[in-house]
């Protein structure tokens, strides 16, 4: 079905192919024909790329500017984005840069009931999964202690990747038990309500956790709205291998982390600066001390599995995602009760490599 | 005598062509046939570029790599480098780009005793301007609290820039009662002589001074090493225009100020996270208020000449050096007794542009 489109990426390097379990499929590294980054191809099904969602730096006037009327606020988890879709019976996840994602596929019946796609096998669940025992986010998640949890936010209909109005989400999720991100409710653009969406996002913000997404009402446009402490967090959390990432990431979170506190009113308020301080110097230090030891960057991940050949297919994935090739090692492997345990390190060679040729007393010209 | 290398560089487009006064000269933009990066060819005299000096990040191992027996310790100075020479009877400055700078030109006189011209026609004297009242440089120098001073590093002899042995420069400096950087004096690598470097570089941390560049004796190597205060002197400085300077320029700055905290052996003191902290948020917070206020970021510069014509010739060469098209502005030109007085205005586009972007509403893609 669709042959003749997957053949005409690959020629135009717009996507890769890939491979899990029994099925191959095509991801599109790039927008191709109307089909959007992150697109997925199976032999005779399509899972279009979750869409970009823009972001606000100022509830006023970016709540007005976006949302002439109503909107919903729900909650943003900070952890990574999965499609859950039906394929020849069999539930697979695909990641937003449109890998099938072993893990997640691993332990999909376990995070929610899948009765929803007995029902409705056209549908596309769009969710987070987040927590510490996850392969890809690095940093404490605040509504995950252990393990991982997902958290459903938007569920559309193929072919299209056109999410449903609110209330028949709602309904989906209740009638289904899914497990889902906090829906804050329905708001106007009015000074009471900006007061009680102020009040929420301090709330979040005091608890660590990542923001809000703001959905118009009648369907339509959607908005993100971060706060500071999770701006923080991503610096604190990515100091420590800074030099693998791109400067802008920093520079960007700065910059947000500052117009939160405006925005909230909250920026003449003591201690904002000893955080952003301290947010890139732990980190920092402690890399240089590892550094120092003759250690490197890099970071212990540990996921848990029913089937243990998906380990394997995750081991491969992550060689296969970019930037990552050569520096995921696999540290332990084990069966304890009712999961296998795959213990990996990621290594990140620029942060490493550069402080110790600095600490090396090399003469550096930049 | 240069006028066919001279052709070749335009060609190949390794210079550009400048003029000043009657003098037409073109500087090297890159590199070329061995003459480096900021040369200046007159009809008949080439200024080579200055060279590029490495930095050290930490003292140990860096002195013990860089200068296997003595080396002298130098004041590093923070402001434009400048290479003062006779051309025809008249004293020019070219910058470390390679202008022939009107206003350096036009000061010169005042910032030195020229006698050592006459009896030395062919030496090319190299120092830094510093002081609030430059054309280039942002940010309070604290060796400078009025106008501008010239400190003297280096000598050289034409027709290369081999720089003069330390004696031979000190015996020079004395003679002819120049300005000159400070000298530590002679150090050797072993203990004692590196805690009193420490001791040294404390004290100008604690001053806000840039720091050291160390001379290798007998002569030979450079090398650079500045302290924390003048890398949060630079952020406090530069991140009121944030996104019209390369992230990276930031985060180098961050990892040199902590690594220069550890090398010192003060990181565990207290307030250098909420330093680094105020660093950026002080600036960007005043950025974000005059942007909100409809003002734009920009920064005010005033400099003093004794040729009116001069400025003139100042204004037309801000506006071709690479990166400032477009963005000064003329405020005022008076004269005050002894002095022509020009006050102008460089704009930093992108930033002001960005942040009035982010704070009206629109959503933004990134």
């Amino acid at each position: 079905m669709y042959e003749q489109l997957v053949e005409e990426i690959l020629q135009s390097k717009k996507g890769q192919l890939g491979r899990f379990w029994e099925y191959s499929y095509v991801r599109l590294t790039h927008a191709y024909k109307g089909w959007p980054e992150g697109t997925v191809f199976l032999k005779d099904l399509a899972i279009a790329g979750f869409p970009k969602i823009g972001r606000i730096n100022s509830l006023e006037p970016g709540l007005r500017e976006q949302f002439p009327s109503s909107f919903w606020m729900e909650e943003k988890v900070d952890g990574y984005n999965v499609r859950i879709f039906q394929y020849k019976g069999k539930i697979l996840c695909a990641t937003r840069g449109g890998f099938l994602c072993p893990f997640s596929t691993d332990r999909i019946g376990e995070l929610m009931p899948l009765d929803i796609f007995s029902d409705h096998p056209t549908l596309v669940l769009c969710g987070e999964i987040a927590g510490p025992d996850n392969p890809y986010i690095e940093g404490p998640s605040p509504l995950v202690q252990e393990d991982i949890k997902l958290f459903i936010f938007d569920i559309a209909q193929l072919p299209t990747l056109e999410f449903l109005p609110q209330r028949q989400k709602q309904e989906l999720i209740c009638r289904y038990g899914l497990p889902s991100v906090k829906n804050f409710g329905l708001f106007k653009n009015n000074g009471d309500d900006l007061v009680k969406i102020k009040k929420i996002l301090l709330c979040l913000h005091n608890e660590y956790r990542e923001g809000v997404v703001f959905k118009e009402e009648p369907f339509g446009r959607y908005a993100k709205y971060v706060t500071a402490h999770s701006d923080l967090n991503d610096i604190a959390v990515l100091s420590h291998k800074i030099m693998d990432i791109s400067p802008n990431y920093f520079i960007d979170r700065i910059l947000r982390y500052i117009l939160f506190l405006i925005d909230m009113g909250i920026i003449e308020e003591n201690g904002w600066e000893e955080k952003l301080g301290k947010a890139f110097i732990s980190s920092i230090k402690e890399v240089i001390r590892r550094v120092k030891e003759g250690g490197k960057s890099s970071r212990l991940f540990r996921c848990r599995f029913r089937n243990p050949q998906n380990a394997q297919y995750l081991i491969d994935h992550l060689k296969h995602i970019p930037g990552h090739q050569e520096h995921v090692i696999v540290k332990k492997f084990y069966k304890d009760k009712d999961y296998w345990y795959l213990e990996f390190e990621k290594i990140f060679p620029a942060t490493g490599d550069t402080l110790r040729n600095w600490l090396s007393g090399a003469l550096r010209f930049d």
